[in-house]
């Protein structure tokens, strides 16, 4: 991948030596047996910080969110979330297949809900319904251009959850972007929430892993379904390590991702390839496909000139900034975008 | 129920002592063993009608749909059909739970689907994404308001189907009031489908039971799935007999049905608590309560005055005729309606 | 079957011409809005017969087997029944099927538990493990040829079983026959157990039909499962009378079903080509083939004389009696054993 | 845990510098999108050495294991395997929970199968029944104290199961253990086998991760179903690192591990507190406790002198030696359970 920008994804990144330097030096032990007090800093440094009262570390996000579903959910349950969740899109169908739960889905304006949409959505009891038992948000919202909550959002959607008797689940993949764009505190999040996925492995730079807070009942349980779903891993410290190193080293300069994001958009608002861009709130661009151009031929002459990135719907490009996308990278993909001559439509 | 005009649903009706003592002579065996002739009879007359290869009685029509369902998918499948779809709605979250599949919910105008909708929601091979494996239809469509599909419609429905590797399913709880309307002939639909579900306790007027139809192989399959279900019954003659007696007897009669649900369509629009009725093709009427007035007052006033019928919605009701809504009472309930008064909004 | 002794199962049986009258005067009504009210009459008369809250009619014994697994698991849950036991050995792996649930097999004589065979296979709590959530107890014991607990043995049983929390379930497909054997009153059932299944189609006779007993909240819940799994059916008031028939008309004589047996019996013990019969309790003789012959040969040569039944394993065979099987069918058959030559092994 | 010598499992192994070494030199990738080199150069290395088209990484061994059984099964299938596997003890329950497969347990002497055995619990074609199609055999057999399988006997089994239609999966957990042990060459693995788990984290003694193998066809779903359990790793290249490195330089030294296990055995079969001793042929050591004495009493006295272990059953212990004891450590444990004196049961 040497010489390319790859905006495919904040998934890419490769530690930094200081990272490396900081895995290698973990004191490791095997983490099935509760033995490896470098996942176990990890995961108390995490739930100390979104004030939960426990964490469990896992090797990805789609672990997380799986095992926290299947947590707050039985067969014949439902969930409820946007039509673009990562959950209910981008996880192998695991919602009816680890859980046998159905899904209601909204349609969030750039995948934000509010208790107004959800509301009229909770089954009543009825034979013919499932039960609508969890509410899953995304922050921020993926499909939504990296769209944030604020808290002040997330409050009386929380408070329609604890009345109806439905749990409430965030899919915090890209919290920190939420949490550095909205400046609310991490510690104000845990009361309004009952199972909070951190995904280390995106904007924070980490090789590898997720974190699961919840309550100390929710991680007992969920620590079961970790073993069942084969996520325990035995000298785990390594990969922990680096989450450590990521939380401590890496999460005030998700801000300047967010800023090379706003420096993607001008350059794309101005192009004659673009129809229109989704407004920018942290580290991720989508934007759609001028009618006189094909998809294909914007992402062939993008690839061309060394840029890499991904389509999210049939007309839809987006660009992800993240560690590895620096201020020279951004610069000189402002001015390709500027000069791109993609094939137009015949 | 007496002196009440059941509008509710066409499974309301009770059997008409001819139908009782077609009953009462059916010749019986144990049918988990295959041992009843009745049932056979049933199963193979249904599948010579519809020109499918076999045939297998169930207890109910959401049985013979999750059967289906289940022979067609398996854990990690994605089955695309309306939003507004039985399987997906009424059927106690059964994709989901019996077969593991995730839902692509569409949005056809009246719940009828077409090859262009269809197409971009079948996924392509990708791990984030669960494999399109089913398309299910609904003929009519309940929630649509008795809309029916043509087989002019599901023609290149089944051949988009066909070229993409998916299975096509057709729920028809209500296929007989599709049939005719229409005016297709029951034997030109099982080249376009895999499976297809008939319900005998709706608007046919027996009692229990509805049949799935495929091939000689999804039967076999379906079979053992029915077992398991617990829907293996054993002297089952005496149900099917019923539904032998109705496909003979109380086909032709829809018709009347569907008349005396375009007289109540007609008092309805011309009420001044309704804003509005959907199209009437079939048996079944829903219209929405206008603004000055609550569901739950009209719902309230109706009941008051022997008139039965269920919400389908936040501010909409349904009528549905059948066997035990005569002439007689169709007449009178267009009286009430036109007389009906009642509370408006404070 | 004419001409035929048809001892495979007391599934086969014909309902009588009472039973049939009974049948065709039912009351109707929609159960699955729950307004049948024969249906309700029977899960009445049941649930009060065996102290019981509630009670739910389904199409068949392994429907209400399945589902009080189903009540009483969640996924990642562990079964504890005998290794033969119905619910695992004969309902299409239903326990893994429907609840995600594994079993732990025990080997009881005869498939008779006690708590000393049960207590050490409850799995302490323990991230490996499964959890231990139910035991599952068979009464009459089909594969135990028709062996019986009696209240004495279930009650330290269901006294372990609430001390550790777990759930404990009848499976009654011959529960009756266990009644009349052991003189045990049906209201004493209701305090041991938090589920029972009775069968209404084997030795009672009906021809179709199950009831799951339980608490309120136990049957709410069955309820809306049984409508996923496609159980609820409409007039089913037609099946319910013959239900209520048989406990009314058909229990005592179940005692000449046993005596029946115990003919049959001692006719096998005394024949050269049977090694060994099981002791008869009820209404099942096992009885396992002579070296000397092959078991496929017995069966032909049974057959041949007009004996139906079937094999329960590689050298064992088994005959039921049942209403259909009479004191001159039963005579006859005895005088055929005795006369058998089935062909020798060469 | 310093000062302890900690035969509770070969999973507690800590990396050597080397071994740590050539991690944090691993060139990786995001793995999700195949793009990890040193991934894929494991992934490689382990399906050319077992002679199989193609290898997928994972967190577990456990996943591994489960993601084959998935690939190989249907909802309603069943298992076949002994009543001690790894696969049905000791993975929560994910036979049931992941694949709604059911199992037919085998009791074979010390866990080792063969087609006696399996041939008559095949399941004929019967809707009572479940599909049996597939076969588990685990080598090393971990509750069989270590006892392993040579190719000789794999053979005839692996014929039974292409005959009659079954896949067969291999648990190789400790493969290498057993190949050591047997003399047999990996090489000639490949051929009897759909689907081999091969664990690095145990005697191997890397960090984490397992591989899975398989055709090119089989490894492509099992890379959809480990992305839906959240087993897709993004940098996971620091993982696969340890375990090229291993398979470079950790496994003929299992051979000393083996030598050390006798030792161990050779010391109990001596102590008055043991009862009997399986024989050993890898790196475990199972015995069972004397009659006079407790296990947990045993336990104690062992721990109190700084020897850990496990009980695997009610009177039975477990060594299991490894990397990380030594021959120094192995010598000073047979000098403790020499001397040690448990306290004896009053």
């Amino acid at each position: 991948m040497q010489n390319k920008i790859d905006f495919r994804s904040d998934t890419v990144t490769i530690p930094t030596p200081e990272m490396i330097a900081a895995m290698m030096n973990a004191k490791v032990g095997d983490d099935v047996y509760g033995e490896d007090e470098t996942v176990a800093a990890l995961e108390s440094k995490l739930s100390r910080l979104f004030n939960m009262e426990a964490g469990l570390f896992c090797p990805s996000g789609t672990m997380t969110n799986q095992i926290a579903i299947k947590c707050f959910t039985q067969p014949m349950d439902e969930v409820i979330c946007d039509q673009t969740a990562h959950v209910y899109r981008y996880e192998g169908g695991g919602i009816a297949f680890h859980s046998g739960a159905s899904v209601r889905l909204l349609n969030g304006p750039r995948g934000i809900l509010n208790p107004e949409m959800i509301s009229p959505e909770i089954n009543e009891d009825n034979i013919h319904y499932p039960n609508s038992s969890l509410v899953v948000l995304e922050n921020t919202v993926n499909k939504g251009g990296g769209a944030c909550y604020t808290l002040e959002q997330i409050a009386p959607i929380s408070e329609l959850c604890k009345r109806k008797g439905l749990k409430l689940h965030l899919d915090g993949a890209r919290i920190f972007n939420a949490l550095v764009k909205t400046g609310d505190a991490a510690k104000d999040y845990g009361q309004y929430f009952d199972g909070i996925s951190i995904c280390l492995s995106k904007g924070l730079g980490a090789p590898v892993g997720s974190v699961l807070l919840g309550t100390k009942e929710t991680i007992h349980k969920a620590n079961k379904i970790r073993k069942a779903f084969g996520g325990g891993m035995r000298q785990a410290g390594f990969l922990a390590a680096a989450g450590i190193y990521a939380l401590d080293h890496q999460v005030d300069r998700l801000a300047e991702d967010h800023l090379h994001a706003q420096l993607l958009a001008d350059a794309l608002i101005a192009a004659d390839f673009v129809a229109d861009v989704m407004p920018v709130e942290t580290n991720i661009v989508i934007f759609k496909i001028a009618a006189h151009y094909t998809t294909a031929s914007v992402l062939d002459s993008l690839t061309k000139n060394g840029i890499l990135c991904g389509a999210t719907g049939p007309d839809t490009l987006r660009f992800v900034t993240h560690l590895n996308t620096n201020a020279d990278q951004i610069a000189e993909a402002v001015q390709l975008i500027k000069e791109l001559k993609p094939v137009k439509r015949s």
